[in-house]
């Protein structure tokens, strides 16, 4: 799987967590904010790191989404030393207060490390319109200081602290090389409800010793966000909450990535790599999923095109019904394909489930139903949709939708 | 719930059929393409007739689609006969013989009826990529022309034969006057997958004896398909099938209504009351739904901006299956109106579920739970929000997501 996933020479999967990147401890603890489990998680960089990130393009922003936003993006801002996440509580829809509170926040975890506030960036996820339960927050970020550490525990807790309906912590970490020098890229990220991440908000944290220019490093991180994280958190379906952030503190060593660097290239194709394993984690894990679904576009008139006809189609409750019912109805494929806003001649598209075509030129074409539908009792689904307008080509992470998607939702405050 | 809907006076709802227009007759047969229950409707029109229709945006066409666009709208055409409309198999995705067979099933209809090819109209609904068995259509077609009938049974037995998965027939019908003359208008429509009606084709038929220029009932249609079927089949997310067709006979004797006459304001009403009315037969009849779900969205900078801002809530999964476990999850509405594309200050919304007020200028409200929840175990749920940004409205109708649902779309072929 990592094999087929990742293509640079001398890059190297780690089984490893997000303080295997120098400088970098973690923690995560239980504050209170959830029953049971780890709801507070803190990101530190021993030095201060170029900071940039995507942000949810809801109108509805919550107000950590708005603290951090103008601490990466303001003018003459995008260092940050600390990351501050909690989960149970979206501090969402919560008015000033809600603002104070994820200022709040962040000012503890400063005066705690002895840095700037403004150094600090929050996040949360949970439940929309609840006002945040400072005393706990505040004791939970206490413990959090006083637990920081760069073994492969803290940086576990710290993958867990994030989680709502997340079954399983979600973490990646690889070393490569840039201009000789080894390199480290590690990231945690939180899953959402597959089909709209409405409210199961979507985090990733990703940080790398690696060496880059800011400009380099928000370039590349627009770009492989576009390809990977938005591939499965559609634009426009985005919660309230939804963030991914990156750091690079530079303590690799490496002359700073720049503009014309040809290792530019080795660092973007790393950093897909890594939001591309956190992307199908999350996509796997889907509220209630038993099966990942990988929607492969090809033959578009252009990339864009391609993404676009690939989310359509793994967003499409049909098409992921019918794959939890393993029938391959190529036909909601066609036209899940035939209303994602993108024009293309129906009679050139080739359909295959796995390695058996089910649809060639538009049309119907006689198929081994068995073969079919045993692709489709696997774990990861591949579907390949081929069109006849061009070079684009474009890949979306989903799964099925099952039984326990609707149980899980139907009551998620309660 | 009639008197609400409609505003008009001298209006009249009727328990009646299609057939209780003038010049319509109607039947509905069993052809074979569905086990059991009927699968081929006709209905004719005595004397020729204004046609208007409008058809899915999607990409791919069924071959029924086609044709009939063509005659629709195709110059120097717009005038029909007869509908021809088969369950059970889509004719979508079969290529030049799909298109050979849809002309094949008008051309019987107008060997039967002694009419030209063009005046009469077809559609399918079913099953993507199957060829027609036009052995099983041509006996159908023989038999429908055969009972057709104006009895009330005859108009029951065609809303009947363009089922799918609706679990009910879908019927309205009205009396109204035009300058004093009285004019009925009566329709049939079958219904879709409440979440994308992809597949589950929505189709819907009306008839009046109204006599309307062409023009002016153009105008009309489409104007009322946009506040009422389009509110329930989501644009971008229509079927390869969708269409909606309305036929004037004229035979109610009145002077044509041509542009700028007063009583087109009244046809218009009746006209967006029989569709509003089979829109929401539609909705309460998704696929596995309990609930019929109206969203009323109000103070919204235009009233396309409303209509969107609704869509985009009737249509989120976690909305609606918060709806279904009786979950007061306003969190999820202003999330779902936050990222319907239209941009507005969440500042100023307030969100009510039935005559409860639980959200205050996007912020949360203590609120009486139970009293929330009752409303939510209403067979009709009305979700209301008010922006602060101008005097559009709009409303959309859809149903919570429930476990049937998912059972019914996971084996929808097999």
């Amino acid at each position: 799987m990592e094999a087929e996933q990742l293509h640079v020479a001398g890059v190297e999967r780690l089984e490893a967590g997000i303080t295997v990147v120098r400088g970098i401890r973690a923690s995560g603890v239980h504050a209170g904010l959830k029953k049971k489990r780890r709801d507070l998680t803190l990101i530190v960089s021993d030095v201060p790191a170029v900071a940039v990130g995507t942000f949810t393009t809801n109108q509805v922003k919550a107000a950590p989404v708005l603290v951090t936003q103008e601490r990466v993006r303001g003018e003459g801002k995008g260092r940050a030393r600390a990351i501050v996440c909690n989960s149970g509580n979206a501090n969402a829809c919560t008015g000033p207060q809600g603002e104070a509170d994820a200022r709040a926040m962040a000012a503890a975890v400063a005066r705690g490390l002895g840095i700037a506030e403004d150094e600090v960036l929050v996040a949360s996820t949970g439940v929309i319109g609840l006002h945040m339960d400072m005393d706990k927050v505040r004791a939970g970020i206490e413990a959090a200081l006083r637990e920081l550490s760069t073994s492969r525990e803290a940086a576990a807790a710290a993958a867990e602290g994030i989680m709502t309906t997340d079954t399983v912590p979600k973490e990646v970490a690889v070393r490569f090389r840039i201009h000789g020098y080894e390199c480290r890229l590690a990231g945690i990220a939180k899953g959402s409800g597959m089909i709209h991440p409405n409210m199961a908000t979507m985090l990733a944290f990703l940080v790398t010793d690696c060496a880059v220019a800011r400009e380099e490093l928000d370039r590349a991180w627009r770009e492989v966000v576009g390809k990977t994280f938005n591939q499965v958190s559609v634009d426009g379906d985005t919660s309230t909450n939804d963030m991914a952030l990156l750091l690079a503190n530079g303590l690799a060593g490496n002359p700073p990535l720049a503009a014309g660097d040809p290792e530019l290239a080795v660092f973007k194709e790393v950093l897909e790599y890594g939001a591309r394993e956190l992307a199908r984690l999350i996509a796997r894990d889907g509220e209630g999923a038993s099966r990942l679904v990988e929607v492969q576009v090809e033959g578009a008139g252009s990339d864009e095109d391609a993404r676009r006809i690939a989310r359509s189609i793994v967003r499409s409750n049909l098409v992921k019904a019918a794959i939890f019912g393993e029938d391959a109805n190529w036909g909601r494929i066609i036209c899940a394909a035939g209303y994602a806003g993108v024009p293309f001649r129906p009679e050139g598209v080739d359909i295959y489930l796995g390695d058996v075509q089910v649809c060639r030129q538009g049309a119907a074409l006689p198929f081994d139903e068995e073969a079919a539908s045993e692709v489709l009792r696997r774990p990861e689904v591949r579907i390949r949709v081929v069109l006849a307008e061009g070079q684009g080509s474009g890949v979306a992470w989903g799964c099925d939708l099952t039984y326990d998607y609707v149980k899980i939702n139907a009551s998620y405050r309660t």
